[in-house]
This record gives C-alpha cells, structure tokens and sequence, in this order.
C-alpha cells in the first residue's frame, strides 16, 4: 500500500507553488524567529505587547449578553454596519451592510472569491513581487495564474503589458494596493487606466473580468497620503480587508470582503458568498470577533511611530551604501542585496542576528524584505549589522 | 454582460446539494428561530446561557502573555497537548501532540481532509440521514458523493451493502458516530466489521480507503454507555471533533483532526495538512481560541440534564401518540411524522409555537427532527401543541 502521495493532486500542486514561502518559515532562518537576541524583520508579526483597546475589546465582547452569543454565526449585523459606514465615510461610496462579508482575514476573503467566482480553466492575472499566496490559492481553485512583473526600481503597473495579458479567460486581477512588498501605493489615473483596460476585456468576453482588491494595508500609508481604494473606479470590484495589519494581530482572524456598490447583482453574489462560507467549512469569523468590529474599526497601532522607523531605517541603510526606496506604505523595506545571491546575503546579516527575507521567497531574487513592526530597540541594535554585512 | 451565473460550476454544484438546508434556514420556519415565543427544537443551538466557564476561559485567555500572544498562529503546543492527552486517557490510545491538527470546528476538519487527501473523481461514502453537508463539501472537494442509506428504524450499518458500495474509486468513508440526526452510537463490532471491509477495499485498491470519523457528539452519549471511537479500529482513521456540541458554542469555531496513531507516513500527513489549511486561507483556528483548548477539555454542559429532557420528552411523545426511538447520545430526537409530508405537519407544528426540522431537509421524508437542546420550559410548553398536533 502506497503512503507516498498523501494529497491530492490539486493540493500538491498548490502547495508547490506555496513551496518558497512554506519551507522558508521551516528553514534554519525561518526558524530563528523565535531567538530573542536577534532583530526580527522576517514577518509582519507584532515585535511588541498588543494594543490594550484590542485586549479591551475581547474582553468586552467575551461578556454574553443572551443565549446566542455564541451560536452559530454567519453575519453579525452591527459588524457589516460598522464596516460599511467606515467605508463610506473613508472613500464616499454608497456601500451597504448587506455587502459586507465578514472572513477569517483577507486571506479568508480572497479563498472565498476566488473557490466562490472563478471556473476551473480559467485566468487570474497577479502582479509579482507578489504576496506569498496568490499563486498556489488561484491553483488551488483549479484556475491557471498569469503573472505580470512589477518591475524595479519603481514597481510601477505595466498597463501595456496588462493589456496584453487579459485574455478570453480572464476571470479577476488580482491587485494589492498599498503593496506587499514594494510599498507602493498605486494613482487614482493609474487605477483609472487599469479599470478601462478592465472594462475593454469584460465587454470583449462578454462577462465580467472582476477585481479582487486586497487592501490589507490600506490603513498604513505614509506622509499623510491619500489612499484611492481600487474599487471605486471599477463596478466589478471586491474589497478585501484584514483587521490583521493595522491592529498587528494577525491570529486572530478578522477581515471582510465588501463588494463595490456599482456591482450589478449583488443580490445574487450575497447568496453566493453564503454558500461558499458554509461550504468551504463554515469560515464565518467566530461570534466573538465580529462582536468586536465596531470597536476595532477605531483602532489602530501607531502609524506615525512606524513612518519614524522606516526613516530611521531607510536612512541608515542608505549611508551604509545600501540601495532602496522609501515605501509609501505597508510595513515593508525592500532594500536590493548587495550580492547576487540574496539567501546568502541574509545569512551573512543572521549572522549580526538581522533576520530578513529573502527576495527569492517572493519571486524577487536579489532583493530582500526588512518588516518595520519591529521594535526601535531590535533596529538600533540592527543598524551596525546592516553595515558589517554590506562591506 | 451576463450576471446570472455569478458563481462557479463547483460552487453551484455543491450549494445545490445544500439547497435543502440553505433554503430551510432562510424559510418561514426557519426564520421563526428568532422568535421568543416559539419552543424552539430547530438546531443545536443554545437556549440558555452560555457556560459561565466557558466565558471566563476568554476572559483568562483574553489577556497578552507576550508580543506573539495574537501573532499568527499555526496549531499552539498547549492545545495539541491538552488533546492529546485527553484521547490518550479515553480511548487507551498512543495520539500524539504532533498528530493533533485544530481547525474551526468539525466543519472545518471535514473540510480539511476532503480538500487535502482527496482526488477529483474520487468516490466517498456517507450514510443518510446524514449531516447536512456531506453530500456538498464532497462535491466542492471535486469528488463524487456515494450515499448509503441507513433504515428506519435502527438505522443501523448495512454491512453488506457497503461492501457493494466500496468500489476502486473509493478513497474515504465518512462516518458519524455518535450519528446527528439517528443518535445511534455503532458498537465496537459493527466497528470491527467495517474496518474488515475497509481494510480489504484497501488493499484490493492498492491505495487506502481513509475512514473520516465525524465524532462532534461523542461526548453527548447517555445512560453512561461507553463510546467506541470508530479510529481505534482501523488504522487509516482520521477522528474530527467539534468543541462547538459539548459546550454549545458553536459560533466559536473550534476543533481538531486527530491522525490515528496507527496511521503509515504520519509525516507526510502534518506537511499536507499544514499546507491545505494555509492554502484554504489560514483556516487555523484563532490564536485565543486555541490558548482556551486545556480549560475547554475539561468543560462541559450537563450531560445529565440533556438525558431528563430525552426521557421527558421522548416518554410525553409516546404518550401522545408519536413512533420514536429513544437516542443513545446527541441532541436529536426522531419521530416520525404522524402523516407522510413532513413539511406540512412540521407547519401544523409551528402553527403551536413549536420549530422542528422536516426530514425533507436532511433526506428522511416522513420524519422530523427536534434537539433537545430546547430547555426545560420550551419543552413543558411545547407538550400540549404536540398533542394537538397529533390530533
């Protein structure tokens, strides 16, 4: 009896496509997180004690106020409420609580998307450096990835090359604006072009090409810039947020899908999106968690004591002679490694107790990723590591 | 542009095999569950408060230890212990921490193991009646459900016609013992026969044929009756609990899959399922909720008080004139419905103030289902309206 091929295919498949980041964080790097002598930049992981309003409010809502607080669960009502009208009165849209989906974070959110919406066969385009998953989730729901590089230094869209790369099968894009790793925060015109070459292909295909819009880092956003959210420009566009980057507590599991108020059958979607939770394991966020979201939408870790570690840390690296771009959001450095080879490079910093990753995780070999959640203290005691290891 | 087929072929598929359930929650019946005046027999669901130790293990749990306290989490060590320890001590059993994976509920296990072990094209055995969604999340796994059928009014395991049923295609059979909605607890020789029959399709297929052991109530079991878990007795077993019956929390997402300790290439299991829970969207259960698992070990409602409404209950519908069995163990009871449409009668039911589920919805026409999990007054209310309603 054969015990070798102990998934299925499909997971095998995905789970390769998963594979840098997966072994990464079981590697002898990835696993001297837990090693509190060094300085952790490797994840976007809380390097200090949570908020106490986060704390306060689990103990808030722990407290039952009738016999089915803890019952089963699909969507609390003052939950989509309290998202909805933070996003109208963010981005001024008309967005409705019944539009509101609540998921286990925007990694729930997307699973949900794209297992609810996308056909086997079909095209999901994704922008590289990309966030780890993209790739194995779009196998994972049978359909085929189509990459489109984000190239250095500026990380810019490429809207030729968008054009290009929407097919007949196109089925959603996949953008990550403020994004993972490159920082970047993309222009209402850039948006404004993409959501045309959008509308083109939907029009030629005959069904719509959706947007998926992960906006996990919407909330931190550097020197008081605006965030345009994608979905305004766009009527085929889905929200994707996570409680999980602005309150740094990301195991806990929080986040919602909104869909745009211009979408045309969202009466239609709602049942959808039901099902796809039920059946995919009942991925509702739990009772205690949605009770807690009007509370944590007024909540926020410091945004300005992190725009003053990413001076501090992008000044430094720059007059140890390193090269890189001030992120305009998102946690993320992504300084270019001064060797080829990045894995050895963030070796040699492991080395002076700096745990960085690797660019050949996220599809970005010659680079790596510094994660400014860390403390002051771990980048201080960081910076004359930085420099041993860049001469 | 078309919007009528806003969801995908998979989706579609599997809400289809869900529709009885889906529909009855959104139904007139099912939308009384809301109403105070009604005895409510609908779901497992709590009717009374929650357990007060319940609440102060999220209080206890609630509060920081340290900085990684709401970091992501995969499975925390004290958790996979705790149950580890406790199915050690039960069942005589060697589970290991490492073989303990938690997941949000029973739901979410299921979902797990069918996603991650299973091919397309594949073939898994459920029993009917059986819990609602077998039937859909097998067809969302992209496997083809095969039903067996368990007859009125033992409900028993029809060894032979599974053996027919086991077929070179077949890679799992569910099983749901202590069974939702028959509360039939299979014996440790009916047990001892289908791993015979498991055993041989194994090895005739050259591939095992995994066991998915649904045990959600295999702590709800009356008369001091002794439960046998299904996985003691066949090596590829895999035993999928909820935390969400035994508390009545199941809003709170929150269970495990345990790996038999028989099981070849255990190994290779904790990498598969480590992978499909990232890749389904970090299913992981929350980082407090898995901190709660030692204090949840250790709680329960009242077994004993659950056994009195049964024979309450159970003794007031004979007396009125209902066929039904006493349940060994879960929150249902199954009496037939006095006339031959189920849905009419449970509409002459609610038209006393009293909700109970047709069979309709759960492929047993001309039965109906009441959980016990009502309380004692909804019980006394409800007796006369079930009286008349036999009248």
């Amino acid at each position: 009896m054969t015990t070798t091929d102990m998934a299925s295919t499909r997971l095998a498949r995905a789970a390769a496509a998963a594979a840098p980041i997966i072994e990464f964080v079981d590697s002898p790097l990835g696993r001297r997180a837990d090693d509190p002598r060094t300085s952790n930049f490797l994840f976007g992981n809380p390097q200090e004690m949570p908020l106490a309003s986060f704390t306060a409010s689990l103990h808030r809502w722990a407290e039952p106020r009738h016999k089915d607080w803890f019952a089963y669960q699909t969507y609390v009502r003052t939950a989509q409420q309290a998202v909805a009208e933070n996003l109208r009165s963010r981005y001024g849209l008309p967005f409705l609580p019944d539009d509101v989906v609540l998921t286990t974070g925007a990694f729930g959110g997307l699973s949900m998307l794209l297992n609810g919406l996308i056909e086997a066969g079909d095209e999901v385009v994704y922008f590289s450096p990309p966030w780890f998953f993209y790739e194995a989730m779009t196998l994972f729901a049978g359909a085929t990835p189509v990459k489109i590089a984000l190239r250095p230094p500026a990380f810019d869209l490429d809207l030729d090359e968008i054009g290009r790369a929407l097919t007949p099968r196109t089925r959603a894009v996949i953008l990550n604006s403020a994004q993972n790793p490159t920082g970047r925060v993309y222009s209402a015109d850039t948006l404004r072009q993409l959501a045309g070459l959008l509308e083109k292909a939907s029009a030629a295909n005959g069904r719509p090409v959706y947007l998926f819009s992960d906006e996990a880092y919407s909330r931190i956003v550097y020197g008081g810039r605006r965030f345009e959210t994608p979905t305004a420009f766009y009527p085929y566009s889905f929200l994707i947020y996570t409680y999980g980057k602005v309150l740094l507590t990301p195991g806990q599991r929080l986040g919602y899908v909104a869909v745009s108020p211009a979408m045309p059958g969202r009466d239609t979607l709602r049942r959808t999106f039901m099902a796809t939770q039920m059946i995919q394991g009942w991925t509702f966020p739990n009772a205690l968690m949605q009770y807690t979201v009007p509370d944590l939408e007024g909540q926020s870790i410091d945004i300005g004591h992190l725009e003053r570690k990413r001076d501090r840390l992008v000044g430094a690296l720059r007059d140890a002679g390193y090269q890189l771009e001030s992120p305009e959001a998102t946690f993320y450095l992504l300084p270019r490694a001064p060797i080829a080879d990045d894995q050895t490079f963030c070796g040699r910093l492991a080395d002076h107790d700096i745990l960085c990753m690797p660019g050949s995780v996220f599809d970005l070999p010659g680079y790596f990723r510094i994660s400014i959640t860390a403390s002051d203290q771990m980048i201080e005691q960081a910076i004359p590591g930085f420099r041993a290891a860049m001469e």
